[in-house]
């Protein structure tokens, strides 16, 4: 089928994508923006895996102070450092809008780790403990417990892992798909390197 | 020697100390007032010391972000968090005035530690290694290697702990000194209880 001019450079400026994957997402979309972008964007996903192994030495350090009230100073501060491949990137809006997305999203949902890879094994092992000694109080069946368990340290991981928490403005989707799609758009590797969180209100 | 009401209130405001407090520092200087805001200060660091070990559960969290040309994002950033015994004190100007001041510290002179009860041992066991291996290097004489290593290990914690660093803004004095003069002002212990620092360029 024919697709508008108009809807390709729509879609363009959507996701950053070239003309030509532009027109030929468009037409396997049947002229539907919305639906051109998601395929893209699938697309796109996996381009920025193989871009994920690129060296990010440029990047942004981003903060975020938030206050209770008006006339109260800030009680909790973000401190986020989003790493990328070139200056040209570095100080692009859209990177610097992702550095704050992110600390937007660790100061509301206080991850304690950027990835999975960064709990500490002996994190994971208390974990465990917990939820088996919990499991057996609750008389569980002991064939399913290490179910119960495996599916509890899943649920911990989503919760406390940055990169898998739920992204705070589209529930439906992860920080990390948030990340992969600015790999995408913006054609270079992007890691987030690192993040502290500060919390008067923390013993 | 009779002292005028106008230096009294001059230095009450200066020091935060009480009027019968002023009077006298002002008679035993003289009448000179920056000699009796001395005065005060020497008392009022020998106050902050009792005050020191007071809990400290209010406060407030500051950020600082340094760009090193202005159509560059931020490289580096600093959280800061520092701690009061009170919310009364946590809104004063002077305190988040304090605060902002640290951040800017941190941000310059690079500390890597709070104080040096922070430092980890094998830390100090590595620089010291470091240090006698160049004074062996240089020839010096066996029985002043002992004291060349420890004079460089107390350069090092002065550089790299926070709270013994010279205050940017006046070289002569500490930040130790600095808080602790906060402290006699406010008439709360204050502590610095963390901070963070990032920094694109390190690798």
């Amino acid at each position: 089928m024919a697709v508008s001019l108009d809807d390709v450079k729509k879609l363009r400026e959507m996701s950053g994508a070239g003309m030509m994957d532009c027109k030929s997402a468009l037409e396997e979309a049947g002229g539907d923006v919305d639906k051109a972008f998601t395929i893209l964007r699938e697309k796109g996903v996996a381009k920025a895996s193989k871009r994920a192994g690129r060296a990010t030495g440029q990047g942004v350090v981003d903060a975020y102070l938030h206050s209770t009230s008006p006339d109260f100073p800030p009680q909790v501060g973000v401190l986020v450092e989003v790493n990328c491949e070139t200056d040209f990137v570095a100080k692009s809006p859209d990177f610097r809008k992702l550095a704050r997305e992110l600390a937007l999203q660790i100061a509301g949902f206080e991850p304690r780790w950027v990835t999975r890879e960064d709990v500490p094994d002996e994190t994971l092992v208390q974990e465990r403990e917990v939820y088996e000694a919990k499991a057996r109080q609750d008389g569980k069946p002991e064939q399913i417990v290490p179910r119960i368990v495996e599916s509890q340290v899943e649920n911990f991981l989503k919760q406390s892992c940055l990169m898998e928490q739920a992204y705070f403005r589209e529930p439906g989707r992860t920080v990390q798909q948030i990340v992969a799609e600015h790999i995408s758009k913006l054609q270079e590797n992007i890691t987030v390197r690192r993040f502290a969180r500060f919390n008067i209100r923390e013993s």
